[in-house]
Formats: C-alpha cells, structure tokens, sequence
C-alpha cells in the first residue's frame, strides 16, 4: 500500500500521534491498515500494547520516520494510524449537538472533545452545502485529542431530514432573539442544540423550527468563536448532570 | 522600509485582514508606520475612513500585492497594517484574566475575543518560561478578530509579581479541588481567573495562593482545551452582568 498526503477522496484517513492513534485502536470503530513508527517512538506499555491490538487485527506494522514525516507535515508526529473511514449513526434517544455546515476543521476538533467532557455523545452535521469540514480531516482527529472515535456522528443533506429521526426539543443559537441563555431555566429534557456556520450562521428556516437562546454578550465584539458559543452552551445545559 | 514575514523579535507587527486592521486603527493604541493595500481590495466607506485616518497620522499608504502575500503567506488577505509594538498596564481594580506561560497563540486570540464578549478587558500574562505566546503575533491578532486592541494587557515575570500589584480574590483553575464549577455560588466581587499552560496546567505554588475550581467534567476526556476553560468560566463569573 502506498501512502500520500490526505485527501477527502480517500477512502482511509490518518491518525496523527499517539492519544489519537491509541484512541482510534481502542474504539474498535475502524478497520486499522496499518500502524507507522517513527525510529524516535519510544515503545513504553501502552504502545506495546497497541501494536500487539493492531497486529491481531491484521494491521501492518511499518517503521518509517521519512513516511509520517512526508503524510504528516511534522517533524513532532511518532505515531501514525491508517484506517478505514466508516459511517455510524446516532442514537435519537440522547441529547444531541447539531452543527449545520461547520468549516472549520480545528473549531470542529475542539467542539468534539467538548462535547464528550459534558457528556454529549451524538453529533449530527447538517451538510447543505457539500462543502461542510470532512470529520475525518486529520487536523478534526488531532484537535479533537482523539476523541472523535469516542463519539457517534451522523451527516444529513437537509435539516429537514434530520428532524424526520430527531423528535427531541430543539433550541438554535442566533443573535437575534431575546432569550438569554444566562436567564434560561433549563428543564432536564430530551434536547438537540443547533448552532450554524463559523461566518454566515443559521438560516431562519431553520430557527423557525426551533427555541431560539443567544449567549448574552457586549457589544464589543460581533459574536463568539463557534467553538466557545458550543463550550458554553453545553456547559449551560449539562449542568445538572455534573453536579457533585 | 523594508518588510519581512513577522518575527517575535520585531519592534513592530502586523494586523492582516481589513477586520483586525479597522479595529487596530479605530483604537488608536498603536503608532501606524504603514497600511498596505491589495490591488483586489475593494474599497468602501469603512476602508475610506481608515485609509484617511492612517494618513493623518502619517503612514505610508502602499499598493502592494506582491508584498502582503509573502508577509502574510494567505492568498485571501487584502488589507495589512504595519504597527509599532507597545506596552499597557493592566487596570487593577477591574475584574482580570491571568494566562500562566500560555503557548498557542490561536488559544490566546480566541480567549481575548471571547474576554472582550464577557466583558472582561484585562489581560496578565504571566511569562515564567520566557517563552509564553507573544501578544503581538499576527496569529494572536486574527484569532482575536482584532479585539487584543480593545483590552488592556500586561506582562509580568512571575505570579508574585503580578499578586504584589493586584489584590483581588484570585480563582485557580485546576483539576485537582473539589469546587465545581458548576456547583458555585459566585458573589459579585472583585476577581481574577487564573488558567495554566495548555499542557502542564498550573503549579501547586500558585494554586495554593488560590481558590481551587474545577470544571466538572466526564471521565472520557482528560481536560477542556484551554479556550474551552476560560470560556465557560468566563460566562459563569459574568453571569450577573449579562441579565437581561
């Protein structure tokens, strides 16, 4: 098999480094090709134990630092993943983050990782436009710590499509309405929270079919980095499940 | 004069975008030596406006693309300012944040964006390795959406020499305490939010000059990505002032 730099026509993608390489074995979720070393890697338990995994599953094991430095683009990368991209679904029983069109592959890294921290395990992407951040971007692994094999996600073409499965109650941050996120009593309720593209947003078609909540903020800036406006929401409303 | 891709030790920097560079003029901190202007630019009223007030303080006003591409090394940046750096001092009777030996510099823009969007406009560093993230890296500046030119922000070598000159109540965030968060009762005083380096965290010595909170969190993850943490300690502490 021979290896490029990635491309979202590929059928596989790479894990680069050691916690997401490690988390993507672990999840069991992907048919692992093969598993590259750099010559500096140093083979502690945790390693040997992930390779023993790999090979089991039929993995080849390749050492070759010119290889994950030419794939990778780093020269800080000792690990590297190969597997098999796979599509899931998401379980419509449980709290969901919906992102419609997201962009930014570092911004929807950080979103999953968030995510899981406050306990939301199912991710819809609403991809309207064929052009939405491909969740198997490299850079979406290794923001995401890894923690994007922890997760279910699911794409839908429409957010009609989306809302045929998802029955629960759906709340869409806009800047244009006057409830507060600050100010919301938060009922502890099946919920789906929608939020839009980095620049352009949500469509009203699509706040009309949902609660609008807007993070109060000053009028210093125009509004949250798309990252941040998910943090604090799903901090809001997860509150009463990390309660000591 | 004769400009170069940004380097640390520069006595000047630059803002790329038209965003960043209107709010670096709009706030007049900053001596303009230049604004450079790409052929594609398309120049409307605000542009005006800012091309004529960088005139009256006497930058050079050039017509380059060439130049904003090998200094910006973005194919999509129209508009460059070239600034003098300069140094503020914190206000201490507002409320602050204090970055310890932050490292990346989109954290660090993010998290002044997101300051400035809880009203927060006091910014410590505290740069004990001599090796935290330069405030004036373009990156930083982009990050931020140029919102670092609208709060105030301030160096210091050590903790002990930041405590010397501000007294309020310092909060500590940790993983190691058993506040939550989530579980505060936050009273409307004076304070400081202290946040460690996004691989090492704060040491003990600090902590201890603290009150420990932790962000409750699942298990899944090892910790939040450092603008995740500040933003949603941020929208927790300001909670009161953004009421409706």
């Amino acid at each position: 098999m021979k290896f490029k730099r990635y491309d979202k026509a590929f059928n596989y993608s790479y894990s680069f480094g050691q916690f997401p390489t490690i988390e993507l074995i672990k999840s069991g979720k992907a048919k692992i090709n093969a598993l590259i070393l750099h010559e500096k890697l140093v083979i502690d338990e945790d390693i040997k134990n992930i390779i023993t995994l790999a090979k089991d599953k039929n993995a080849e094991i390749i050492t070759n630092s010119k290889l994950i430095e030419s794939i990778s683009g780093k020269d800080n990368c000792y690990l590297v993943g190969v597997f098999e991209k796979y599509a899931e679904q998401i379980d419509n029983n449980k709290n969901q983050v919906v992102l419609v069109n997201p962009s930014d592959a570092g911004n929807l890294g950080t979103i999953i990782r968030t995510m899981l921290g406050f306990g939301y395990e199912n991710l819809a992407i609403i991809d309207e436009v064929h052009n939405s951040v491909d969740i198997f971007n490299p850079k979406v692994i290794r923001a995401s710590m890894g923690a994007v094999f922890k997760i279910k996600f699911e794409y839908f073409k429409s957010f009609e499509e989306y809302e045929i499965k998802n029955k629960s109650i759906k709340f869409a941050f806009c800047l244009h309405t006057n409830n507060g996120l600050q100010n919301l009593k938060i009922e502890n309720i099946n919920h789906s929270l929608v939020f839009g593209n980095e620049a352009t947003g949500l469509s009203d078609k699509i706040i009309n079919q949902c609660t609008g909540i807007k993070i109060l903020q000053s009028k210093s800036i125009d509004s949250f980095n798309l990252s941040i406006a998910v943090g604090v929401s799903l901090y809001e409303f997860s509150k009463n499940i990390y309660k000591i």
